[in-house]
């Protein structure tokens, strides 16, 4: 499958990364990008990123078969709303949103009939950030997961699923809100216990004996604790209950060793290490 | 510096490396091992790790003149109480234990005067374990954390020095209060948050999902949370004040953070997110 125009708004890492393997792709005849950033548009046309590329979104939206929205989740919505004043019949309307549940219903319960939204989340990225940080192998091999709805239009999927194919994705399918639990726990509770973990440490008094011996276990953290604030508050109140909930569980499970340590109940101590041990086994099969 | 005999009593991953890092060092005549674990010493002896090895401790700590005690932190001053039973005037006996109060303070209430303890702990270690997974560069460049005393001799503390200098690692010397303060908050209460992480999602519905999408972030955890339980949990426990204070800490930071996710309060959680990643920028200074 080929596309005429595949516009992206909001360069960023992803987007950046995004727009640049698909031009690699040689399948989309235009890779246009949209962002409010006038030095990240210029480094992107410069680098051979995109094609062309606007502050405006109407110059983007106009006549793309696909617009990407690659912003940070809080306002992928607002932008979807944009885009849909002014697209034309049959746009197809995507993301790359870590949070899908409110997304989709936001969107859905206001897109109008003659175009199209099908939620996305490549679960790739790292810890840097920024069209600076483009890299046109970031979705190879990766997983990206599509969220379609009872009102998705078949053909609207199928072309979404080949333009993540075409950068060499794998696509997953499930419902929204069962990705939303899912990844308030693999990946949003991991970065609020991060975030918790290093600021515990700040306001010790050995603080600084502390960061100097880092390298006991607290620095495989703090790699995650370093990700964007703007971005992660915005993942964590754009999917607040179900990290909500996470953290519940996971305090449960804190409390639980905390509760034999005070104790000194060894056995059941280890027993509870134990099963940590065993769920990792588990997932390097 | 040069030792005519160094035995060392437990031939793990630490012990391991450090007689093959001694052996490979050329100051020590003989390198003797004790294991309880007749194939650990088998296999050490023919890798050239150890040069003689036995079960029992009277052969290794005679004619030593140092003995290093690389056991699970639990026993260790038991055994450093049988090695004191047989020692012969001014042996010094040492260990790798990743807690230094408790165990300092029970060696030094109870060692005969004729006798030298020096505390050590070199933050060195790997999920693996094992004489199996020695390395004879495993202290190259670490650092080796000694907690000498009031009763410390300079000449014994002054071995041990140079004993781990042997094997390329920097000394550092602290009291062993505060190293087991600032362990509690670099390395154990990230052991122990880990675990937990990995438990909370063993009880989900969603388990198998979350397992097969752990390259979110939780992955990131489970290189520690994978780490040795019997180890561990000796350790929480030797450690008890220490981590439960660090864990009720963290359990603040936490909900701190949970707190402004309920109450939805965008401004204030990235405040709290940005604290953690100027600590980390600390870090890497």
């Amino acid at each position: 499958m080929s596309f005429s125009k595949i516009t992206i708004i909001g360069l960023g890492l992803m987007g950046g990364s995004l727009a640049c393997a698909l031009k690699k792709s040689g399948r989309v005849g235009e890779v246009f990008g949209v962002d409010l950033d006038e030095k990240a548009l210029d480094y992107a046309v410069r680098e051979g990123i995109i094609d062309n590329g606007s502050k405006e979104i109407e110059e983007g939206v106009n006549h793309s078969e696909v617009v990407v929205i690659a912003t940070y989740v809080g306002i992928i919505p607002q932008v979807a709303m944009s885009v849909a004043s002014i697209a034309s019949k049959g746009t197809i309307i995507t993301d790359v949103g870590s949070v899908k549940g409110k997304i989709v219903k936001e969107i859905e319960d206001r897109l109008p009939s003659h175009l199209h939204f099908i939620g996305g989340h490549p679960i790739a990225g790292t810890e840097r950030s920024g069209v600076w940080a483009s890299d046109l192998r970031l979705f190879k091999g990766t997983r990206c997961i599509l969220t379609p709805t009872l009102k998705t239009q078949p053909e609207a999927l199928s072309k979404v699923k080949s333009l993540w194919e075409s950068v060499g994705a794998r696509i997953f399918s499930m419902d929204a809100e069962t990705h939303d639990r899912v990844f308030s726990f693999v990946s949003h509770l991991p970065h609020v216990v991060a975030y918790a973990l290093v600021n515990s440490v700040a306001s010790q008094r050995e603080r600084d004996n502390m960061l100097d011996f880092a390298g006991g276990g607290l620095r495989d953290y703090t790699r995650i604790g370093a990700s964007s604030p703007d971005m992660w508050s915005d993942i964590f109140l754009m999917n607040r209950e179900n990290v909500l909930g996470s953290i519940r569980e996971f305090k449960k499970a804190l409390e639980k060793i905390e509760e034999l340590i005070a104790k000194e109940d060894l056995r059941k101590l280890k027993e509870e290490l134990d099963k940590a041990v065993r769920i990792k086994r588990n997932m390097d099969k």
